[in-house]
């Protein structure tokens, strides 16, 4: 059983979300699990206003916090966690089924650092941009003739499995028991473990973040590839970063790095 | 993972639905783990007709079965698993939390067994007629301070629950890691794994209702208590069965003392 104290460590973030009885029933299904930390980003207006005044609205609504971004709504997690099906798109990052998903939170829990699980909209889930704030995507066991679930739906499924499984007895030894990912593009699971298991306190978003506008800057002043890209660069750079999960202290040391070739990029333009 | 063939063999029951929405809910999550039997009892007439006819609604709603009681729905099931919350009521049957439920429907299943899980409207959830055909009460652990979940968020949990846990390797070695029951009223846990276990095929809730009528008419016939208590005796009857879980062949015997005993009492009423 995840202990209570720690769901206030663990963040549901809704992307746009469209419909407010799907707003509502998320809500309510973080209340029915005893989670108290809603934030929703560029949500549709009205139907945001009408989740929030609905009749036996969960209190958790009205202090939900509401973001322009992901990058804002996720930038003090250390373990950012995509929702949704494979059938439509090749993930870009490691893929962890929804039952193995409990130790991994734990860890991160374990470790001092923060989670968030993002839902993305009703009719688009989370987009290609969404997911490259995403350190692993989640997939839920659907069919594959009806993979897509209803919102409310998927946070409670999302949210029972982290309530019934994070913190058993079975998943505190994990190397006696290794987890079974499935493989993302460019890595292996046991890469994602590794380094998700060394890092002691792996860098918040908002530090990661910082760190890629510091590389990205680099890269332009280096005039390292066509200014065409840069977009796709800048998108790689996500993913590269999550995927290694640095902790502060490393994510100090590289930006430290790249400050300095920064500066140095700068101050010889012309590469002498 | 339970396999996709098993998943034939266990109905969702849902009993006097009220809303469309859950229904159609209700139905999604199912097409959505790869279930297809629903059953409906007694269903309130409009919102019944409006789910069906729904835009998008699943198939399986189509062919839903509808009966007018519970025990028809569940006449051929050797597991009767009904949902709920226990903060307002004192159980009558054994409690499972529900990630305990899937190796107990691993075990029925692979005995040859059929398994029903039972869902209340969402007004008064499962009364206490309904709960006396569960041969034990599901939990789900939600916060105590909003215990009660939707409707199709309720299902959703669970069948994700099955699909997920059931035929793990984990569980599939009963006897090395014991099942973690809280304990109902008048049974310990280790006793309905016992009679489960042993109960290599066991009798179906068709079955035990025939017994039970007997056993009824044996107790009137024998003036076992005043006509005031025929209620009570045939909801405590009707427990008791599902604790025992007899197999058919167990009720057979059963059947043809208590059948004898009848004769007799008919034939001799003033018990010479």
């Amino acid at each position: 059983m995840l202990p209570e104290a720690q769901r206030d460590y663990i963040d549901v973030v809704l992307v746009s979300p469209r419909n407010p009885l799907n707003i509502g029933a998320a809500a309510r299904a973080m209340a029915n699990f005893g989670f108290r930390r809603l934030s929703v980003v560029a949500p549709y207006a009205p139907p945001w206003r009408e989740a929030r005044s609905a009749v036996g609205a969960p209190e958790l609504l009205a202090s939900a916090a509401e973001t322009e971004t992901l990058a804002e709504a996720v930038a003090e997690c250390t373990l950012v966690a995509g929702t949704g099906t494979l059938t439509y798109r090749k993930p870009e990052q490691p893929v962890v089924p929804l039952p193995g998903l409990g130790p991994l939170v734990e860890r991160e829990l374990a470790s001092g650092g923060r989670v968030a699980l993002v839902f993305g909209s009703e009719k688009h889930g989370l987009t290609r941009d969404d997911l490259s704030y995403c350190h692993l995507l989640v997939e839920i066991p659907t069919d594959s003739r009806q993979p897509s679930m209803n919102l409310g739906q998927a946070v409670a499924v999302c949210l029972y499995e982290l309530v019934s499984r994070a913190f058993e007895p079975a998943s505190s030894a994990p190397d006696e028991k290794p987890l079974a990912f499935a493989v993302g593009v460019g890595q292996t699971s046991s890469q994602l473990e590794r380094n998700f298991a060394a890092s002691s306190h792996a860098a918040p978003s908002r530090t990661l973040d910082r760190l890629a506008g510091v590389v990205e800057e680099t890269m332009i002043a280096a005039g390292y590839s066509p200014s065409t890209m840069q977009a796709t660069n800048r998108h790689d750079l996500r993913l590269l970063l999550r995927r290694l999960a640095p902790t502060e202290r490393d994510t100090r040391r590289i930006l430290g790095l790249f400050r300095r070739i920064l500066w140095r990029l700068k101050r010889f333009p012309k590469g002498r």
